[in-house]
């Protein structure tokens, strides 16, 4: 009888382990998105550091796996609505290089923190809408592990004229 | 003799102890300051995670809790002056989501960061005497433990057009 | 027998220890670079804080010892050439002030995290180039410790209008 309840428990523990370490990609799967493998970096910089338990993920600019993305000025060549998918895309390259690093993105603790940089024209105010296409994604896959501090600006100029460029800390296991 | 020595001890470090974490709240109350509640998060983040002993909290504006703020562009609608209080502005809803995060002021060991990003005219070029409303305040209420690493910069824009965000890393017990 | 080899053992790690701790002064000695003392800071903020076993570098702009400095908005003042060196600059001022946080640069197990914020005109989209400046000399100096993760970005204006600003964080033994 004792033997049981050990081996239910562990069983349970188990199948807890393995839901929760698979539930971020499958929930990836689930909404019909396949991460890219992380494009090298081109220069003396690397696409994230961990020490200790904290992984630090460079900026990552709205582009694509296949070469395109979404460029220019926010509240000047883009709508808000394109600054959100903008700032989404700069999540799912995020995640492609957090999953390169640490292997599976069940190991994540918690995302700690986000700053979102948008290019802006210098009137532009709404950057917390545009930064949710991000902040939405991170939730979406990690639920309340991926609540985050956050700071969302306008800056002048971002690279090759990328519409967002946003940079995390990430705590995993 | 020996059990009074220790008593004595023993009373001297649970008076320490009670002083140090009083310390940064009986200050805000000697300067007149009532922190207020922080308000509700908006969106899919939150005010303050804490990783290990330190607390990351996210850009906080330039507003007050009654939902008055100071904004616009500092050298052009704003002068330093006005830029400074704005900073200050940010540490008390900084310090309000803080005391939240962590209970009490007095756990604060460090101020370890603060990155102070002041909506700027881009031909602006003070924008350490507007963030020192900011650092300022965090030294005078927790002395040489306020003393922390920084950024100064002018960005593009902020959200509302408020006048100043800032972030901050805190280390706490 | 025994004896020798435990000190051959020792002596080894000894002699490794020290070659590594010597390495980035030597490198830095190696290309003529002398590190100037860091300038006092002027207002309540401080150089460097350290947390566990983080070191965190406020931003310094690309000034020199001397009081001299590369000023003015890369894509509009200065080349992507005179950016990078000011870049460079930055990373000079940034191992200056954690030199004096912890002594020996030998000590540094890993450069964490940049973040590169250059004095931009709003249409500026080369901001890797120039915060290459910062990252190659890092790399020069440490190797492979000295990859970083790194964000790079344009902002609407900087202290004094100095070119560049970095900030960074750093893992020390």
């Amino acid at each position: 009888m004792k033997t049981l309840s050990v081996l239910t428990t562990a069983l349970f523990f188990a199948l807890t382990i393995t839901a929760r370490a698979q539930a971020p990609e499958a929930k990836l799967k689930e909404m019909g998105i396949t991460l890219a493998a992380p494009s090298p970096s081109l220069a003396n910089y690397v696409k994230a550091v961990r020490t200790g338990s904290l992984v630090y993920l460079s900026g990552h600019v709205s582009n694509r796996a296949d070469g395109t993305g979404i460029k220019g000025k926010v509240g000047k060549d883009l709508s808000v609505e394109q600054g959100y998918e903008a700032a989404k895309l700069c999540a799912l390259g995020l995640l492609s290089s957090l999953k390169a690093e640490v292997g599976d993105l069940g190991k994540v603790k918690r995302v700690v923190k986000v700053l979102g940089m948008v290019n802006s024209a210098p009137e532009f105010a709404d950057h917390p809408k545009v930064v949710n296409g991000c902040s939405d994604l991170l939730v979406a896959v990690f639920g309340d592990r991926g609540k985050h501090a956050r700071s969302a600006v306008g800056v002048a100029a971002l690279p090759s004229d990328y519409a967002v460029e946003v940079e995390m800390i990430v705590e995993v296991e």
